[in-house]
């Protein structure tokens, strides 16, 4: 996944909390400039890839989790569909070419105002090599990914939701497991 | 569906087109602030509310399509899941209690860089009546349906998607319309 976008600093940008004129809700206004930052939640894009039994995992080069596993996936960007993200993050990550087949999942993580939208994809050619954001990526069997070394708690969800689901057609995307109704918490975070 | 946000002026906040330090895509940065706009696509969440027969729809007060006719809808807010935003929605257009049953679509305008969630819902009590944003409420049966004063293509989709899948249960979401691929263009608004 990409790094986060900066978030403005004390000191310049958008800081002075307010209601704008027209709106309910509080937001960040530049005392400066005068911009308003309206934010909203975004949408994280990814893919469970799967070449025969094996699925692709990357190596986090970056931070948060640096050194971890997790699924090609990050910020879906302007002008694009959700599926065109999963794979443009596919490639950048990985080098992957895939092919979607389903939308395998929607998971809300809503303390970080993130909603996933995780594809189920396969790998069209095995020639893959990590990009600038990952250490290494890999092709694992289900007894080999190194579950101990799993950057997310939503990597765990969408593996084990892919490995539930097998070829089945048509479903509903699966969504948070029932104990986490409203996403991960701070202590979740490596816990699982 | 809610005013869309302010976007900044040409005269103030970020509005000079560069590279940020270890980014790849042109963001607006504010000359004045050194802020730095990362925008991402948004998340519009609504639903297609029955009551028996007929369907919850809304006579937007507001610009965009004034006057016409759409689903309680809006932008996703921060710290909120998909499910909850759109029954905030429901309530603040059409002081409507909902319950979700299923999502029934994915649509993606990419031109608008919007992600819309569109669920399928029960109402849980017909006493409604118009939120801030509407001029008017109504329960439709198909056939009376305003179709020559719908708001937005999408609303189109959503009702024939909904009509389509009946009772179904456990199905895959639908999406954009397989000749609206990327979305409505400019010259669709209205159109359909």
């Amino acid at each position: 996944m990409s790094e986060p976008p900066k978030e403005p600093s004390d000191l310049t940008g958008p800081r002075v909390e307010d209601i704008p004129e027209g709106d309910d809700r509080v937001r960040l206004i530049c005392p400066d400039c005068g911009f308003i930052h309206y934010e909203n939640p975004k949408v994280v894009v990814g893919a469970v890839v799967v070449s025969g039994d094996r699925i692709l995992l990357c190596r986090r080069a970056i931070a948060p989790r640096k050194g971890y596993w997790t699924l090609p996936a990050g910020y879906m960007e302007l002008n694009e569909s959700p599926e065109a993200g999963a794979m443009r993050e596919a490639w950048e990550e990985a080098f992957a070419k895939i092919e979607i087949d389903h939308l395998l999942a929607i998971y809300t993580i809503a303390r970080l105002s993130q909603v996933q939208l995780i594809y189920r994809a396969r790998l069209l050619d095995e020639k893959i090599k990590p990009g600038i954001e990952s250490q290494a990526v890999g092709l694992f069997k289900w007894e080999d990914i190194p579950w101990s070394e799993i950057a997310f708690p939503t990597v765990h969800w969408a593996l084990h939701h892919h490995r539930e689901l097998g070829d089945t057609k048509n479903f509903a995307p699966r969504t948070n497991p029932v104990d986490h109704p409203e996403g991960i918490t701070e202590n979740d975070i490596g816990s699982l």
